[in-house]
């Protein structure tokens, strides 16, 4: 589809949110359509885990997106799948590659939204295929056990705080979840809270460094716990490190089914986004260097310190491995 | 894409509108990259003619919309565009054709909007294909001239009008055009035009039966003028004649450039809309007649009743061919 | 949440429906989770009332709004709540109070929507905060009623109305009530009443003097009676009074159960909107002067004159009370 003025920044990039939301609904359509491909219960795919994410090339207001989904992987219960997005401008013909995308989600019964059903098995053209692609599925499913862990932490406001501190750009934004929010089974799009997600993020990056800033990458994203229609999702972001040209913000999104359940506040999803500063001719800009004061604090942005070189490192191996061929 | 609450009425039927948008934004993004195929100007394809365009079967939420568009014709200065919709349920797998249009661009230039460019010529992969597709663009062309003229007319506002008569349900809506309605040229989108015309039809329609109403077809659409942001449009409905089954509804669209421009408000678009009442079942209800007052009305309800029977005696020839074949 | 193109005008200003939308969203999730808090009937809080506002500057687009809301005053049946929000560039970090707002919300069974529950009572911190708001309640329920006479008034067309008439730039739109604009109990959310309402209002405004025009203070808005899911909604709107530099517009919602229910077409809402005309700098420009021409429009002028003049003063003792201390 054509990318509108309502999708992207002042500067005409469009937000990595709408593109999340993009990939997550191509997604969604096509687990939905393969455990639904043979007789029995029918079943809506729900988002379980969206893998790490990396923006390779902003795409502008006016460009068209090509979105292709294909599935790579089936377990007994989820579905992976391989998503990518393509950016074109109709203009001059150019073709660019936006994003690369891995999600895996899970049939829910139509009737009874708490039974998981079984996904029927794909073909693999070689077994090898199916080796890496279970490979990949343990991999996640240790992931998603730790960062349910990780997951008590709040943001608590800060008082007069100062420039460059972690309170100084900390947000939340609150929003009401409505019919057009839901999938057919009355829970919220995994890309509808990817878009909020990145929308706090982004704040909290534009207030730290006062330029135009674009999502460079998502760290993988954990859908532990549903959120139903009716619900108010507050959405907290909060710096956690910066490196010399980018700055990584945690997103919570937290669900209140406020009306008509005996249900607490919980915690639904958490994130890390990273993000770069732009210039006005989109070349990327140095990044103030966040204050951390709390314990919590440096904590925090030594680990996020942890995760940015092990992606670089990650990065160069596969840089040195594709030069070597 | 997944059709969402929103796109459809409280029975659950996706608006024609809804439809006739997206099938305009496909022929938008296939002619628009057509015409810069080849080196030269830049330009925007803009929306020219939708000839008529069937409602073969309704859409649901939930269901997944399927758009194709494939060029079939070029003139020296327009393309012919042919749009597929298939509504595919994605729990069963069932799939159904729901419309077929044809839709006629024209390129105009990024830099002068009022200048339009040659479009690239297409090859044929046989030569009747071009013969036939010239034949369409004549005819197009002729009738286009035609409607030109009938543009004069006005929708009078009616003081406590008698139930089913034309005052009764006739409607209106203003709307005011933002950034998201319009094209890189700072148009509107055809596509956003023929949603907003739909969506008077339907209130016009459900004024006078007070039951659901589906669109079951509209008629060629001409667009003779662009209307640009930052403008007001009025799209005004009346009926203009009833079948047993059926209700006609002529549309007006008006833009009143209000703000910084010395233009007077002008007619920008015209079209009458077909509208059946189903039953909570789907199925077809009688009509309540409708009640014409002026000799201007009747005089219109007659060439209502002729264009249906056009329609009526087309679609048996139809039939009967498809039957012998 | 960051202001969007679809959000302002064409100068870039954010609509006061925009900002009147996203004040009644934070009164409501408040008021609700509020009216939940004690174990017992389920409830919604549906908007009642907003006191006058004013919108005290403006907001643009790329702008971050922050909206808090807190209740102030609980009666048997009802709460009041009081949301502030200010604009925040977040490229400057410079923050002004946009809006103070004052709205009144009754909670309603989520079984049984005609059934208003009660209200857990709050603690005040000082007694004078309970006296001063039982004066608040009683004086918005003699306020209420006293409207509620009023509101028998309908808007007549008018054919070739002449330049700066009321009937020149009086206008009116429909809307269909769709799934998105209603809560949980499928009734029509305030703010989306409030924001097709400063539509309406400001199309009236630029009609009649043709410049950019902002939303300068909405009058106290009672809500009636509530509109439900599938209705037609008619919103018009037409200009009473004129000062040297501001509009006053009039504007009354009619809801229309037309499919399905036995009820009349009935007046849901009405309420004065007050516009201000900016040059291209953002400076007042002088109005011209509104001609009226029958003794209706006559009286109305005189009675907007005098809420104009009661205003003023009111601002003016404000402001030197305020000097004094």
């Amino acid at each position: 589809r054509i990318m509108r003025p309502d999708d992207a920044n002042i500067a005409g990039n469009v937000h990595g949110g709408t593109i999340l939301k993009m990939i997550e609904e191509a997604g969604a359509i096509i687990s939905t359509r393969h455990c639904n491909s043979q007789a029995g219960e029918p079943s809506v795919a729900a988002l379980a885990r969206v893998e790490r994410t990396d923006f390779l090339s902003p795409m502008c207001i006016g460009e068209v997106a090509n979105v292709s989904a294909e599935i790579t992987y089936t377990s007994r219960h989820s579905v992976e799948v391989q998503v990518n997005v393509m950016s074109e401008n109709i203009l001059t013909g150019a073709k660019r590659v936006t994003n690369k995308a891995t999600l895996w989600y899970v049939p829910l019964s139509l009737k009874n939204v708490n039974k998981v059903l079984e996904v029927p098995p794909i073909q693999y053209a070689r077994k090898e295929q199916e080796d890496e692609g279970k490979k990949r599925y343990e991999e996640q499913k240790l992931d998603r056990l730790e960062t349910k862990q990780r997951n008590g932490d709040v943001i608590l406001p800060v008082i007069n705080p100062e420039p460059h501190t972690v309170g100084y750009s900390q947000s939340s934004l609150i929003h009401l979840v409505g019919p057009s929010d839901c999938t057919l089974l009355g829970f919220v799009h995994g890309g509808v809270t990817m878009k909020l997600m990145d929308e706090v993020a982004g704040i909290v990056a534009a207030r730290h460094c006062k330029t135009n800033i674009v999502t460079a990458s998502v760290d993988a994203i954990n859908f532990h716990e549903k959120i139903k229609k009716g619900c108010v999702i507050t959405v907290s972001g909060r710096m956690t490190f910066t490196s010399n040209k980018s700055m990584e913000i945690e997103v919570f999104v937290d669900a209140d089914p406020f009306v008509d359940e005996p249900r607490e506040r919980y915690r639904a999803v958490s994130a890390f986004f990273t993000y770069v500063s732009l210039s006005k001719e989109g070349k990327p800009l140095p990044v103030p260097q966040l204050l951390t004061e709390t314990e919590d604090e440096k904590r925090r942005f030594e680990e996020g310190k942890g995760r940015y070189l092990q992606t670089k490192a990650k990065r160069q191996a596969q840089m040195q491995q594709a030069a070597q061929q």
